[in-house]
């Protein structure tokens, strides 16, 4: 029997690779059965949803399926489908994709497991999948997923549609794990959060929560994006994918898992992906405009803050509540976060005063006292008040969970969503404690846009703070003009001393004066420091190859007596000599190093130098190329930062020069390319009396 | 007219003077009126509850209300009421109250505002109610709160009624602000925790918080005990009632607000009340064996999980789950709150191996695989045989939010369910994310007393960790044997430092050996510090007394330049001389201070010495009097403590000689009595070679 070839379409240009996959105009179901307990599921998503494209049902059997006819294979249909949904057992995968390939389909999900997260032939399998994908250039969702529902189109491809669509909003949401796709699929109906589309990616043997990021740069209805992920694959692309979304103003959030030993331990065994270190994802993911969030509920909490009131710049926090108790719950909690509850200015005050009853005090947090039970609009007017503060950034108000389940004529509510609406800076409304909105407020939230949020004031305090870490952020740097430096075969193993200070002195490094002596030397008077030079030893203190505060007369006589001593105790090393430079005092010392990691590139670490870097852990990391700011910033949030400020009145040290030579080492870093495996200062003295490099350590990929 | 007198009922020795209050057989309610909602909503929550006992209605009107006669007195009534409910307007609550003491009632609520919380007039109003609650024995509750609900005891004394009575259970809770007991009734509610008690105490003229703690110890429903509070009154009497309950198993929870700067602003500002200065309440409430939280939910949180799973004891933490990335997210969250979740013994791994799919992997967290879509029972598997490792203390099963609604012979919730009544350690259920349980869920929560909670991976880890803290931490310890130390009228002002020195040496601490100089002077050789001595200059660097690493020779002109400088500069200081001490170097210098608090005695603090307190703020700070258990716990949690144990190679200090010395500076403080305000040893040099005070400051209240 001859069989007429199905219609193609042609993608409009433009138009993104992932578009036939999320918004689909026609779907093939193929692997479609009544006695398939996931094709039941997801065609009775896709009625629930109330997608308006066309359906195929295929099946090699034939016959009918929910009551629709079966086409036996994709061939027989009379249209190649925008996305063919692959319902069949793992072993039947590769055969349909091969013919959806063949027919020029541009996207497929494969909703069944059995691949790489089982082993062994899993594994093959899956490969086999990725190089169909990749030559065919078919966008293959999954294997190991539960699909997606694009909420906004009403196209819901997925067995876990639960009690019927989502919530239709502005925000995305991508998990790599399928389970954890169906909580935030239960949280965001709990707490009536509206979602765009969600789409959980299982495997990835083709499309990456990248990928979908950078699909959602362009999707309209999308304001927020939330990712959970465990593995981050093609870095560089997520990345990038990243800061296109934050230009587009769109914030990407994501908990990515596999922070501590044990989530690393069982990511490792359960993926078989690597876990990157994960000071290095944390600097990579911020440098690209990310907010990194620990939670799924903080997940949906910050994007949902996000797309009721926007942007947040700035910390200062006015709070008004109509409970003391809550006010103060709340100026606690605001604390660790670095938000602040700023004194009001006296214009403010003498408005609050007005309003207020006698016993009512005018104050941040601001409690509007039980007033507002005779004079409901009360609530409103503090709101309204402190929104005008000029030192205030935001305005959050708190009130008890069932204030807003009032109608929008009655009770407090319409003076607190007036007040809102006119306020010149973001203003948000929260429930006290956590609360799952009735059906209500439900109504009333859809009837108007309220800013409001039921996560409770933690919550919901964490999530302003991220959104104005957020905006404050400065994202990477474009790579540097300048020239990368030019490398010959000597650049291997691990450079001396010697060789790694000229190295950062040609860089513009202010390094501390030395000579390299091997034999006599004569010195000013002072006092010295004494170190053994040998690509050889890069731990001299061990082989007893320092000396501190040698005074200038026993120096000849140090520098052959540390010549002789290591030699005795490493005969093998090779000895370029002993460097003598002044002894420095006083000042602060800092270790400043460039590690490149293999998957996220160099990441620039600044650390209060000596032990407590590693007793108290007091490092900040910033992916590189960074701009001064970024630099800068990364030096203000170390908790040894007042030393550098002059705390204790010691004489401040010049902060813009300390950036500059940070920036320094940072960008000839950046200039030595990716054969550089680290690039250390320990210790960079930062002083009154200048910014030095005491010592240097240079290590090169083999 | 004459009129009988009421009958009068004797309170049975024994029992606690607020059981009248929280267990009245009998209540008046006056006030009572149908024009008066509180009214109505008090009858109709005593309604509501099933209230067994007699409910008189009391207006001088007289008439009836809410169907039933008034009496238009109290006197009037055929008995004393064990609980006359005052719900009349504030300036006639104090005749009503003078009326029920001369009847000799044995307990009050007075429901309206108007009191101290406005001011004026109302301050010297609650003053009269408190005076007279004082004078007759009167168990006062309020006034400026919303009444209470014994849950168990059926009895519902309250405006905020809500839905119908609270759940009942083991969780008493206790709230200043009426409001946010209003909030905790409807988080209890939404996640279904169990309340025997909820008060709210509002001003608290004579009842407080920490009476109703005293009550709960002996209230048998009460397993648990939550306080919201702003203002710890009498905070001796509630330090020892949470001692108590402790003592009798009931871990007492505490959100006590005022931490911050803008909450003191706040607290200030609407109470009137003090808030003391946070880090000592916190000390004093820790030694209390209290837990303390910040958010309403982790008040309920915490108490919920105790009453669940009962004390935890250990760190050691196994996970089970269906899913990987919640074991991952939880292994991430676990880390910062020092859970741990350590590898699986060998004998453990065996086992897991036997049930689990070849692909699955047996470890912490564990991921129980999607063969339990199969073989449901493969979960409860998981968690009985994590259950039997014998390096985990505590289980944790994260199943998704709706596994927890299915019946209880069907899914995988039986298998759990048993596994963990057999289990050895305490066992719990949790949702992945916060949910709010169904109808179904609590129905089979009532059926089966389920170790199961709602709060999602976070708030229960943080509730879990809590728990350990609570059950490793010690309490206050008793009073010091050894004798007050007799003080004579020179305890006055500040000591010199030669002065404190001594005081510290007849105590028993090691100190550096000084001698006093007032002219010539001879040394050993070495190098030696010089610091002027005189009670008149507490900040001896500021005017040129303390010079430091001073070679022996020099020291002769040293002092007598350093008695010169000093003189000119403060001509008025009487110089008692020179103290002269050998140099110390090396080792790890720390400060270790005792402050008295007015209200909550003394404090101990030990911080890692010179600029480092200050700028990392690395101090703990225990109440005392403290056993060398809580000592030398203060100092494993310090920031700085791998420094003490021999981090990078150093000589480790002898742990247990410094807790010594620490004890000793703490009993001496303590023996030194309530004239002390401050003793302050800094710095307490801790190194391999001794324990050494080097420095010491005696302050004395006048």
């Amino acid at each position: 029997m001859t069989q007429t070839s199905p219609r193609r379409t042609v993608r409009p240009p433009g138009r993104h690779r992932l578009s036939p996959l999320f918004e689909p105009t026609s779907v093939a179901l193929v692997g479609a059965s009544d006695r398939n307990g996931w094709s039941g599921l997801v065609h009775s998503a896709l009625s629930l949803y109330g997608f308006g494209g066309t359906v195929y049902y295929v099946n090699p059997r034939g016959g009918t399926a929910h009551d629709q006819p079966l086409a036996t294979s994709l061939s027989a249909l009379p249209e190649v489908p925008d996305l063919v949904f692959v319902m069949v057992p793992a072993p039947a995968v590769l055969g349909v994709l091969e013919e959806a390939a063949r027919l020029g389909t541009p996207a497929a999900e494969i909703l069944g497991s059995g691949f790489a997260e089982v082993g062994g032939e899993g594994v093959a399998l899956q490969n086999r999948v990725a190089r169909l994908a990749a030559e065919s250039g078919m966008a293959v969702l999954g294997p190991n997923n539960l699909g997606f529902a694009n909420v906004t189109s009403r196209i819901g491809l997925t067995p876990t549609v639960g009690t019927g669509p989502l919530p239709a909003g502005r925000i995305a949401m991508i998990s790599q794990s399928g389970n954890l796709a169906g909580q935030i699929s239960t949280l965001a109906r709990t707490f009536d959060v509206g979602l765009s589309l969600i789409a959980s990616t299982g495997n990835e043997v083709d499309v990456t929560v990248g990928d979908i990021v950078d699909y959602l740069v362009e999707d309209e209805p999308t304001a927020a994006i939330g990712v959970f992920a465990e593995t981050l694959r093609r870095p560089d692309e997520f990345r990038a994918a990243c800061e296109r979304a934050h230009r587009a103003g769109k914030p990407v959030i994501v908990l990515k898992a596999g922070r501590s030993e044990a989530a690393a331990r069982s990511a490792l065994a359960h993926t078989g992906a690597l876990v990157g270190d994960d000071a290095v994802v944390d600097a990579a993911l911020a440098s690209a405009g990310v907010i990194r969030v620990d939670t799924l509920e903080d997940l949906l909490a910050t994007a949902d803050v996000f797309t009721r009131i926007g942007p947040v710049h700035g910390r200062r926090l006015g709070v008004v509540s109509i409970s003391g108790g809550a006010g103060d719950i709340a100026g606690d909690l605001a604390e660790p976060l670095d938000l602040e509850l700023p004194a009001l200015a006296p214009a403010t005050v003498r408005a609050l005063q007005e309003v207020l009853p006698d016993y009512g005090t005018a104050q941040n947090p601001l409690d509007m006292t039980g007033a507002v039970v005779a004079q409901q609009g009360l609530f409103g007017d503090g709101l309204r008040i402190l929104a005008t503060d000029p030192g205030i950034d935001a305005v959050l108000a708190i009130t008890e969970a069932d204030h807003l389940a009032r109608t929008l004529d009655d009770g407090m509510l319409p003076g607190l969503l007036d007040a809102a609406a006119g306020s010149p800076v973001p203003a948000l409304l929260t429930s006290t404690t956590i609360h799952a909105f009735g059906e209500r407020t439900i109504a009333l939230r859809r009837e108007r846009d309220m800013p409001a949020v039921g996560w409770g004031i933690d919550r919901t305090l964490a999530a302003l703070a991220r959104l104005a870490d957020h905006a404050e952020r400065p994202l990477r740097a474009p790579a540097p003009d300048t020239a990368p430096v030019a490398l010959d075969s000597s650049a291997a193993g691990t450079w001396s001393e010697a060789r790694s200070r000229l190295l950062l002195a040609g860089a513009g490094v202010p390094v501390v004066p030395a000579q390299l002596v091997t034999d006599t030397v004569s010195v000013e008077p002072g006092s010295y420091a004494l170190k053994i030079v040998s690509a050889d030893l890069p731990h001299k203190s061990d082989v007893g190859g320092v000396r501190l505060d040698v005074p200038a007369a026993d120096v000849p006589a140090a520098v052959a007596d540390m010549l002789r001593a290591v030699a005795a105790a490493r005969p093998a090393a090779r000895l370029d000599g002993v460097l003598v430079s002044p002894m420095r005092r006083g000042g602060v010392e800092l270790i400043v190093g460039v590690v490149r990691d293999a998957e996220w590139g160099p990441v620039l670490a600044i650390g209060m130098g000596g032990v407590w870097t590693e007793v108290l852990g007091d490092v900040q990391r910033v992916a590189l190329p960074a701009d001064d700011r970024a630099i800068e910033r990364a030096l203000r949030r170390l908790r040894c930062f007042p030393l550098l400020d002059g705390a204790r009145g010691t004489d401040p040290i010049d902060l813009a020069d300390l950036v500059r030579t940070i920036a320094a080492i940072a960008d000839l870093a950046v200039r030595l390319g990716p054969r550089l495996a680290a690039l250390e200062v320990n210790p960079l003295r930062a002083a009154a009396d200048g910014i030095e490099a005491l010592d240097a350590l240079v290590v090169w990929n083999d």
